[in-house]
Formats: C-alpha cells, structure tokens, sequence
C-alpha cells in the first residue's frame, strides 16, 4: 500500500528500543481516507477476488479498533474488540487470553465476552501492528477458545525484524501486512534516522 | 435515530449503579451498518444544513473511537483520540485533564500530544455516553488548553437523568444527543428491567 509506505517515510519516527511511532495515522490520529483505504485492502487482499469468507472481525483496543472497523464497514460483517480491561458491567463468561505489551512494557490479559464471539464463525483478526506476535497469539487463542474458525490475519504494520511470522506459519490462513518494515535505526552521531519499508 | 433507540430497548441492560450496557453495538461489538449511520447523523445535526465547521474530530478511547471515526470518514477531517496511558514511544508536550470512569470506577487522566491538536482549529468532540460529563469536562479543558474551538459536541447516548447537560449551557454550541435514557431501573421482584429511552 504505497500511500501507507510514504506516511511511514515521512512521519515515522524511530525510538529507543526499536519503537516506531506512527501516531499521525495510526495511534493517535487517524486519517480518514487512509483509514478507510485500509480497510478496502484488508478485503482484496484477505479475498483475493472470491467472496468473502468471514462473519466477524476481531481486533484488539485500543489501536486496532480503527483499521478493524474500516475493514467491517467494507465487509459488512460486526466487529469485536478485546478489552484489555474488564468494565464492571460484564457479567457473562469471558475468554481470557494474555499478552505482553512492546510499547506500554506490562502484561495485558485480553478478554472477550463469551456472548460476542460464537463457535463455527469465520473470523479476521485485524490489529494496527504485526511486532513479536504477542496480541496476536493471543486473540488467536481466544479464537480456538470460542471454537470458532480463523480464516485470514490483516496487519497495518508488520516489524518484519522482530520476525514474529514465523511463529504462525503452521496456521495455514492468510497473514496480510499493508507495509513490512525491514529495519529501523534511531538517528545518532553518524546517522540519521532510518526506516526501511516496503509492501507487505 | 429511531433504529439506535430500538437496539437500545432491544439490548440494552441495566446493572447496579445505574449503569446501561450496551456491549451489542457500542463498547464491545460494533455493528458496521448503525455505526456508520451514527456517522451520518451526526454530521447532519452537527451542521444543520450548512457547511460543517469543523477542521478536527477529538474524542477518547476507547469506545468513542468507532462514532468518531464514522463521523470523520462522512465529514473527511482528521480524528485525534485522547489516550488514557501515555505511550512510551510519545516525546511531545503534552495537554493533560482528569476525569473519573463511570464503568471503571477509577480516576483517570486524558493526554492529548500538542502535535495533534492545534491552535485554531474548530473541534467536534464525539463521545459514546454522556453521563455525568467527566469525559465531556476534560476534552473540554484540553481544547481549551490547546487554544482551539469547540463548535459541537455529538454523544451517541445521554443519560439525562444524570443531568450532565446543564454543566455545560455557558459552551454556546450544539450538544447533539443520538438517543435520550430518561430513566433505567434494574430488575428486582416486583419489576422487570426498565429502560426509558426517546430521540435525543
């Protein structure tokens, strides 16, 4: 996604740790016509011309919310988001699965109302970035916990580095990323700051 | 918006302390069809007729994302989401206001990155629930420090017997209110759950 790849050039900005920060179109801000764009090429690219095969979108709050809905607005399916904290006024059983945060450093236990994600549905995990697979491995989990079918994986950002991929190859679904980051340098004496990034 | 009431009677349940969950379509599932509707709406009431004056949508997570987000892809101006934990990617000054969670119980304080929220610039802050106004206050507080101009406020729900509104008459703009809950009462022996809801 070309558009996607030259607001990561211009706006992103590399931190200590191996942190990206995207917040003018992702984290903090969002674009409008970016955001929906992104939700078109979730749908091409997760169907690749056939019809859809999907009855629910899952993401995780806070970031993922955006791209899930722009995705759910194109397929006209609902959307679930994981809540990373339990509101007091949920009172049916939960999946629960947990993960460890890069950008906020704690564990976060996602949870999901057994009531908002029903066995035998197709389901698309769609989340802002693709980093060490932490939200990921754990929506998935609540996935197979709901006993209901994972049938593709859309990411705004992949961090190709961190080389998370690898760990769901034996997933056999589709894993789309609307821009793979390669490599990352803070800027220091030498250098400036670097990010190399190309289609996903 | 006779379609968001119906969910609302349909839905919608009562739970100690006068809360109303509304998991189905608002703070945990999103049905694509009504949020983007909600979009819509607001931007119609918002500008009655005339040219929206808005250059920027400000709301909080996480659940006010998905109608801001509808009414910036039907108004095409760029959303800010204040954040709730300050990201350890975030380097900028920041404008900070605190509010006390309803559902959470808990103080919380809203941070806005200067970078995304400039002086000049007409707001329209959208929010999920208006309530006692907490979240209403410190949006405010942050336009306020960021030296821009609130023009509307949209909520998708107001609960009026929490009389929230008239914190806010001195603001001299419109207050837009989807659906109006007059009165919620739990189920006890003598009664089922009540909800008492009208166009807001």
């Amino acid at each position: 996604m070309q558009e996607l790849i030259d607001r990561i050039r211009r706006e992103g900005h590399v931190l200590p740790g191996g942190l990206l920060q995207v917040d003018g179109f992702l984290n903090h801000v969002l674009d409008p016509d970016l955001t929906r764009r992104m939700g078109e090429a979730f749908v091409e690219r997760l169907s690749s011309g056939a019809e859809p095969q999907v009855d629910r979108i899952l993401t995780s709050e806070v970031s993922g919310i955006a791209p899930a809905l722009a995705t759910s607005l194109v397929v006209g399916v609902p959307l679930t988001f994981a809540r990373k904290t339990v509101p007091t006024t949920w009172t049916s059983p939960l999946y629960q699965a947990d993960c460890v945060s890069r950008t906020k450093g704690s564990r976060r236990t996602l949870s999901v109302s057994s009531e908002r994600l029903l066995a035998g549905e197709r389901i698309w995990i769609i989340d802002d970035f693709l980093a060490r697979g932490e939200t990921l491995r754990a929506l998935i989990n609540i996935v197979t916990q709901a006993k209901a079918e994972l049938t593709g994986v859309g990411v705004v950002i992949e961090k190709t580095f961190e080389g998370a991929r690898q760990r769901f190859t034996s997933l056999d679904v589709p894993i789309v990323a609307l821009a793979a980051v390669d490599e990352i340098h803070e800027a220091n004496e030498d250098q400036a700051m670097q990010i190399i990034v190309r289609s996903g």
